[in-house]
């Protein structure tokens, strides 16, 4: 029943864009990413509050969506547990040498088959010169460029069925869902699932067209709610390559403060403050909205933007993309 | 090498006031907690975003201070485990009948004197119906009345020394500290230390009497910087009760937004927000300040005020307080 | 070609309510104004920041709209000539002795029928020793209550036809336009003045039901952004009386951050946050959006909402309110 | 007793560094102003909301301080009264042909001999198209770069004598004291004096060593006090070449939250944000301060630093500096 130590968090992700060069400029000036390093059509990118090589991995690709989901196990111990327990859940893929910075590495996928890969060991973060920080408990130098966010917040998958998903989560890796939405026919079409004391760390959504392994977005952190703000004036600025979908406005579901854009690859990106919102609480109960509670919009009344419904990555043809 | 996880979360704590009508409505008006219920010499109160009984226990007394301090165990197990190791350690002091919405309940003390608490049964609390939240995941109203703390946040205490009361925290209970503050002599003066992914959850700071079990303050968080300037300005509508002693500013350790001002009642109470910061690294690498590093003052030069090293309570009679 | 100085600034307003009990619930609890005297059906509310007796005289009444609006001359001489000048456009009403605190007051209308009173004499508040400011520079103690507006910020009519009002306005008394929407067929249907450096005193918008003399909505000015963002999460905790309309959001024009709500009564109250922004321009040249500029929406693309161009007061029966 | 409409506003200033080109990385670097052409030595530099040629001449020079101070006319009548009251007080120094983008310039200075200019023409600002904003009423795009002040907000002078400078301010060219400092003896040590709704555009202070015509400090306006935090945040990364003196805090005196740095070649340069405080009342009451109230620190009760009392530009040898 306590919340299980094996996952201690999200690591990284591997990002995917038709548009290279035009991801590369999104992530670093208007998003504030700084580079770390490249490798083959991969560049690798860090937010200034993680303590590892990097947060994203940005990679040209025939199309967009993600790629792979990194999980850093809590000690070797807890590594070995859980690479055991995928295994004898059937959907291991077996040891690979790790990326750059990264140990030894487990893949394996969800049941929709979102790649996932699973570490412990990881090179603690040098900062060169210009980018070593004031204060000596911080990573990397506060950059001041564009949105300046600090961390990887979650990520949002598609999947064709929530359920099975958020069960693997559970069961295998110790996840534990907070929040969720449950149809008039007894559906879950959207499942929010915390390893950590952040409320939510890996999110599950109903895939419209019914495809497996598709992203909705991936979501950065901001210090604070008016970093939103002046993060939708500076996507504003850029509009002719950064698309605002929807927001600034608060989320009923989590509670969080959030700005929806869409990067120059065409993956969107949500800019997020959870504020002060932590689930302390070892017995939380999850929380079960029903359709008619989610027809209401988001806290404080905005309507949900149809291509929430419509849009994720990588497209699919023919489909209602 | 894992987070422990025995220890869920801080729970509540039982403050002393010798002037308890004032600290009432200090914490009612001006903090913006909620009573819950009364009994005895006590107030039970609570922040809006507690989902326990009640988050402060105010009680009457001939002095200021900290009475109490409460952990809720992750489980039932999380428990046993805990009051075994306490037991073996010659710390505890037996079970009680728990308080009001809290089941039953081991006592015990830290090596300075601190008197702790640890719990499982926990009753969830239900608002009556003029404080229901208007969003189903919230415990209660948001009741926008003074500066509108969210939750309990730390508990900063005074020792006569550090280290014995971090080493048995770690030891006995699974507590990790994130940052210290080491003298030239090497003494340990001050040390963070965290149960949670917050940075931390109970600090120890010397106590320059040499006395034993007293408070240097408690910690509310609200939910933006904003807030903690907007206490600033609350407060100084109110300075014929309330003191500010320092800030708003940025702590270098720990990074957070601070205020400090002490209730009618002569406890110090920080107003904090830490913002987007919390501690993913399960390997995390104790930060150590030097006195040399210290005297820079906090994070933009502010220097660290000098009462802050003569006011602690209850007062020490005769003693530089 | 320079500013006209003749008018100071506006001054209070008288808003009419079908539901005074719970009006003045808003205004007070919600709003955080202070009630400084009653007369008849009304009641004098003020926002901390206002020098003047009151803000704000709220009247019961049989239906919702605003009665009257203030404007301050800026001598005695300037009242005289303002005076002069409306009497020669055939638009004065002649003088009446002034309400509470208030001197000698000059009755007029502009050409849709809205009711204004000019002024010179007035006298400064003096705050009862419970409402006194710490600091000596502020009108009246920081409420710490509700959303705790700091002033009327512009008042926002209905008209039946904008240009003739924008015109008076700027002809008469001294207003210069700012921002303008113009209909492709050539037709103002939005018109924003000022008097002040703020870039906007007093707004035009079409009435689409013909009708003449009606409110579109009453805006006061908070101190941050952040404070916009707090009395939403206010406002959504008192749903029942409270509706929130739209936002929070940027318009696009003026720029302003804002937040509207209904009032019990009806009204439209937007709660706005000019930040920063300021007509210092001696030449300013009136901006004019076109109807495809406004097809675009607010600044981060926010849809004006429908209620916009359905919603005002007092309603008209059997159109399309 | 009308607010005096004959000067506009504060227009640009000429800075003087003894550091160049580290003066220029941190006024587009740090402060995020941007180069609109050079000349000589100079560098023009623009804030994203300005609507004229420049805001900052930036000067290479053998040491530090203000050069000059520009003040826009009202109008070209406004201009014309404005030369022959300060021709009729003797202080007229003569026409000069305008700088880029500014036409005929009348020089002068105030009694302690500080430069200003006067002018009417000016040409409005065309951005290129990388600066185009998103937004049409707004003269530049964001840059989101470092803090991203918005415009030059006031200038503080030192002067050896406080008095006749306001004095001159007032009875030539119109301005207003809004609130002052007033020593036991009787001397006015500092006075805020305005020309616009802003409650303060010019500062005279005492100079401790008795110079004539230095600069306390100059100050840029940001959109919020949160932009205040980062702006610390950005000087304290900076901190090689940037000192943050004092703040971020909010002054009794204006209320304004503030934070002080100084720039590479010795200005002290404010970063405020004066909120949603605007000066509307015509018969506005100057404030006075006592010695004993300004003894008790700024609003929420930091102490004056001492600095404050002997750091200005151009330094004095041998001077308390």
């Amino acid at each position: 029943m306590t919340i299980a130590p094996d996952v201690a968090h999200l690591g990284h992700i591997e990002l995917l864009t038709p548009e290279p060069d035009k991801s590369l400029w999104f992530f670093t000036e208007v998003m504030g990413l700084s580079e770390n390093g490249r490798e083959g059509d991969s560049v690798y990118l860090r937010t200034w509050d993680d303590y590892e090589h990097h947060t994203l991995k940005l990679t040209a690709h025939s199309t967009s969506g993600i790629r792979r989901t990194a999980l850093r196990a809590a000690s070797q111990e807890s590594l070995d547990r859980l690479v055991k327990a995928i295994d004898a859940a059937g959907r291991g893929q077996g040891w690979v040498e790790g990326d750059t910075g990264i140990g030894p590495t487990y893949l394996f996928t969800d049941p929709d088959g979102h790649e996932f890969e699973l570490y412990w060991e990881s090179e603690w973060y040098e900062p060169p010169e210009q980018l070593r920080p004031a204060l000596k408990n911080q990573a990397q130098a506060y950059p001041g460029r564009g949105i300046c966010v600090r961390r990887l917040d979650h990520v949002n998958f598609l999947a064709s069925r929530v359920e099975p998903n958020g069960q693997f989560l559970s069961d295998v890796l110790g996840a534990r869902p907070t929040e969720q939405i449950m149809l008039d026919d007894g559906t879950i079409s959207g499942q929010w699932l915390h390893f950590t004391n952040k409320s939510y760390d890996i999110v599950y959504s109903g895939d419209w067209t019914g495809s497996r392994g598709r992203l909705h977005h991936v979501a950065f952190a901001t210090d604070t709610r008016e970093d939103i703000l002046r993060a939708a004036d500076i996507c504003l600025e850029n509009e002719v390559l950064v698309v605002i979908e929807t927001g600034p406005h608060k989320h009923a579901i989590q509670q969080t403060f959030f700005l929806y854009v869409y990067e120059p690859g065409g993956n969107r990106v949500e800019l997020c403050n959870p504020g002060a919102r932590l689930i302390l609480a070892p017995d939380w109960k999850v929380i079960t909205w029903t359709e008619a509670e989610r027809a209401k919009g988001q806290a404080w009344g905005l309507k949900t933007i149809e291509s929430f419904h419509t849009h994720g990555t990588p497209p699919v043809d023919g489909l209602r993309e």
